[in-house]
């Protein structure tokens, strides 16, 4: 059966669609029944309390409506897990509710599964529920609640930083913001004196973030505030300020940046205030106790995951200031994503 | 700030979205955070299995772009409660994933958040995350992933229904179906014999379903299992059935019908098929074990539910035989709604 587009339309009621494409990832969480039932069991181990986040993913927003759907599908997890992450909590289950304009086409659900099933092998997630349903306007809409557990009251918080706390984040920052450039094909994009690989490599950061699930554990020894940065290193830097009612002195040099993005960065030094602010690190931003640097880095460096001290958490509300080598404060304005206003 | 539609734009970041809207609704759980982290926290009291269930509702597919947002919004929730009632859950707290297109308008949130805390209200539920963003395409989506609590072990399932097992529904069937066919405006619906009283009531049933909170504890001590009928009476009884890998003989002479239902049949008799095969009756579908009726009856009329056995579980994997009043098998076909066929 094929419709106008040459795609291969599913000929399969919802019950048919989950039994065949969405059961074999719930296969390994007995909580799920098989996607057989109305509502999945979840038996957090004693001692622990569950981590809940969504955050849900829309074609025209977050994703292009010609990314691979195994993509588009990897990402809805990945966003979802970095945020378990950054709370310190360890992946349990997740559930899904995806809206595709009707009919699915057999070619976008394989591939999507494909990419949930890789991305929960990488995360050790299972699928533990959910709801498909057709779509009107054209629209894809995925949304995920993922669900982790974190031992008793000792859940990561945006608001715990303290003066004299040291700034840190993970990896490498900035990545996404060009790989998205690079995707769209950007005029500028086009110049930077990068090559193939480089290339490619950024737009995989951009498509298919890799949350720090190894970091877990420094994290919850060492970290006195921790959120991941989705929406910009500025904006969310702000943002952990605020809930901790403290500010942030950030050396824009101290950024770690990967070297596909500094050479574009040498080419075309405005290039600054796109990593600073673009959205899609998906790294972890994180307050460490004042005295436990060294600690937090041993621990991270066993863990196998890049961690850079970037700042310094100072008292009063002033926010954040970013300086850069000469000591000067730059503004980027309200700089980051947002969904409303972008 | 007013768009051309003469909607008040609502000149919002996300954030304050979030906090002049939607924190409200999170205030009486603090696990949530007051909506400013990244994550909830959930603790389910020991000795308690947590529930959890994941509906979407689209515009044009599970309500008409122009009800009203308060009632969307209660059906949003009321339809994911239903689930956890019918598990014998005790509702908890739930998560909101809320897709709009941009702008958004301060009448739209504001009766969407109306609806939300009503539901809130009368579930015993709050609000304890989630993620607001734009959609493309004009298209409103919702994902609700609500959580509730169980005694360990005591989840009800679609699968434990037993030959001899008698079958229940509570409330009465098929009011949603002629509400959803007076608020579509049916040439037939408006030849029925019922005052405008009745055809109110009638499309409350569709729009604002109750889920039978109180029957929680009987279904608990006495059902073998248990399920919501939010796809029709047949097709939801079929799915008990096959789940259970047992048969069901249902006397549709039986089955509970409200009074406007019945002035409306007795002028359109054939409107018996719609009643039976109708969706979004959100009553509880249900087996009793053999020799607990006349308890499980004491119990609902004890809780204020009414309840009806409507059949009995049967040997074999024939799955449902619907009869009438003279012993003739009805047949309905697959009777019943689905999202990608209907």
């Amino acid at each position: 059966m094929a419709d106008e587009g040459g795609k291969t339309a599913v000929p399969l009621s919802e019950e048919s669609l989950i039994a065949h494409y969405f059961a074999p990832l719930a296969q390994n969480f007995p909580g799920a029944y098989a996607l057989q039932d109305d509502a999945a069991v979840l038996e957090p181990p004693a001692g622990t309390d569950l981590v809940v986040t969504t955050d849900a993913l829309v074609s025209g927003v977050h994703f292009f409506s010609d990314d691979a759907p195994a993509d588009i599908a990897w990402k809805a997890l990945a966003v979802n897990v970095s945020d378990l992450v950054a709370k310190g909590a360890t992946p349990l289950a997740y559930s899904l509710a995806l809206a595709l304009p009707p009919p699915p086409s057999a070619e976008f659900l394989e591939s999507f599964v494909e990419g949930l099933a890789e991305a929960q092998a990488q995360f050790g997630i299972a699928l533990s529920g959910g709801d498909t349903t057709a779509a009107k306007g054209g629209a894809i809409m995925i949304s995920v609640t993922a669900f982790g557990t974190v031992p008793h009251g000792k859940t990561l918080r945006r608001g715990g930083a303290r003066p004299g706390d040291s700034l840190y984040v993970s990896g490498t920052i900035g990545d996404a913001a060009l790989g998205l450039k690079l995707r769209r094909g950007d005029a500028d994009a086009a110049a930077w004196p990068i090559d193939e690989a480089a290339r490619k490599w950024l737009i995989r950061r951009y498509l298919r973030p890799e949350p720090r699930l190894r970091l877990s554990p420094a994290l919850l020894a060492h970290a006195s505030a921790a959120m991941d940065i989705s929406d910009g290193l500025a904006i969310d830097c702000r943002r952990l300020c605020k809930a901790s009612a403290v500010g942030a002195a950030v050396g824009a040099a101290a950024v770690p940046v990967s070297l596909a993005a500094a050479v574009a960065l040498t080419a075309e030094p405005a290039l600054l205030a796109a990593l600073l602010t673009g959205g899609d690190d998906y790294e972890v931003l994180f307050a460490v106790r004042a005295g436990e640097e060294a600690a937090l880095e041993a621990a991270a460096t066993q863990a196998g995951i890049p961690v850079t001290r970037i700042g310094k958490m100072i008292a009063g509300e002033q926010g954040l200031t970013i300086i850069d080598a000469e000591g000067t404060a730059l503004d980027f304005g309200s700089g980051g994503f947002d969904h409303f206003q972008s």
